[in-house]
């Protein structure tokens, strides 16, 4: 039986470990919050659990996923990273990747091996209660090798998404990752929380329709880990909405002008390229 | 046994067409296409139909529903008005309504009651074959009155509403519905189809997330209907438009500047403008 350890038992480490004691790991975690344990030993998505960083605890993995939001992830290898076992491969779930592959990797030396990678899934609600390995059914994986990996460590992160049933996995460069991140979610996002502050909306709800509610399903935001997400990944993020700034632009002067022909070749793209998702999931 | 006839038989006339059938309700209809009423008689959507607008066939209905875009409501109207029974009262389904509900009244005079209505519902494809009465069930329905509706308008329109199963029926002016469909449903659009001509998307299926997923499902849009809806509530759309860039810009800055404190803040209030959606539906 394969003994892996997750460190961090939110939606994301909960999800994994459910998915991965289904799949026949033997899952072990550590989260600081007591009653985090307690309820997934209770509920047996995992065999047994700590809530202190134990270096004797840690140290009997040779495989260790970390489920933390970017500036925990580093902070945690800065102060406990010296207990991983040497020869040990970890990996990870943060959604952006410059920021953190190459100080992890760094500071790991050559001692430990981390391998990047992004499961493509979420839900609008934290924690280990609201887990649901379903959610990685038909989703993407992201796998952002450096130079400094090995094919056992690549092959680590693909068997944890294959474990997990991801529809695809993808390998991206930590840069092309992020640019790619930035468009496809935190873009999405920065729409969602601009168009839900345009006005108040309580009076609005008798009205709506099924486009604004999926449109706004992503207003409901975790604020301190989109935030951080949005900070380490600025420089691309910024260029996305700026790119989606000018469209807007674009379509708003083609709507002043009465610009039919141009506004209908926009919708006419929009939809060629809205095409490709269709196929598939 | 109540008569009615619906004109226009797309995908909201023919999601009538079944509704009321099954309602108990001898639907009749026209529509110019051929093929559309042979295969809503076929279907039992429709009790019989024509391809033409013939006098002696529209003379016959007290109640008709106009299921058309608003330039065809109005052509049809100033083309055959003159044909509809006097006292009769009709209803229709456009998704602007200060540029249309005056015209048509001035238009029928005292003859014709017209009364305005919008039901909010629809699916990303079109015609008879993919109409389906479900799209209703639990959306919404806005009546749009003026001083010259009667009570025996108003009471119509609700009819049809609950005949169909809507979830909540409201009563707006023409004006409060458009400015409030600018921003519900047109500045949706206009964000789907800014954010899907960004950039080519055929290579990013393979990372997308279901954020991006449920943002740009209306992406995929049918030009000349819309088009149309947004050039006939060009000034509330671009109000919308105005003040969603100003949101848009206004969080770009917060995260130019690495404004935790202000980010957190827009998203904060964007979970809570949320939530008063996650009671209903």
């Amino acid at each position: 039986m394969k003994k892996i350890l997750i460190i961090g038992l939110g939606l994301i480490g909960g999800s994994y470990a459910r998915g991965l004691t289904k799949s026949g790991y033997e899952v072990y975690a550590i989260d600081t919050n007591t009653d985090t344990i307690e309820y997934a030993k209770e509920h047996n998505i995992i065999k047994d659990g700590s809530n202190e960083y134990d270096k004797d605890f840690i140290n009997q993995f040779d495989r260790i996923i970390f489920a933390l939001t970017p500036h925990a992830f580093t902070n945690c290898i800065e102060k406990y990273g010296i207990f991983i076992k040497d020869g040990a491969i970890i990996t990870d779930v943060t959604g952006v990747k410059e920021s953190v592959v190459y100080e992890i990797q760094d500071r790991l030396k050559d001692r430990v091996e981390y391998i990047g990678a992004h499961p493509m899934a979420g839900r609008e609600v934290c924690g280990i209660i609201n887990s649901d390995d379903g959610i990685f059914k038909g989703a993407n994986y992201i796998i952002t090798p450096t130079d400094k990996n090995t094919d056992e460590g690549i092959a680590f992160a693909r068997e944890i998404a294959n474990a997990l049933g991801f529809r695809k996995i993808s390998i991206l460069s930590p840069k092309e990752h992020d640019e790619m991140i930035a468009f496809l979610s935190q873009l999405a996002h920065c729409i969602a929380v601009a168009l839900m502050t345009c006005k108040d909306s309580e009076h609005l709800v008798d009205y709506t329709g099924d486009s604004f509610r999926d449109l706004t399903r992503i207003a409901n935001i975790n604020e301190n880990m989109w935030t951080e997400l949005f900070l380490t990944n600025k420089k691309a993020l910024i260029a996305e909405i700026d790119s989606f700034i000018s469209q807007m632009t674009t379509l708003r002067k083609f709507i002043s002008e009465d610009n039919e022909e141009e506004i209908k070749q926009m919708m006419k793209l929009s939809t060629k390229r809205r095409s490709y998702f269709n196929n598939k999931k």
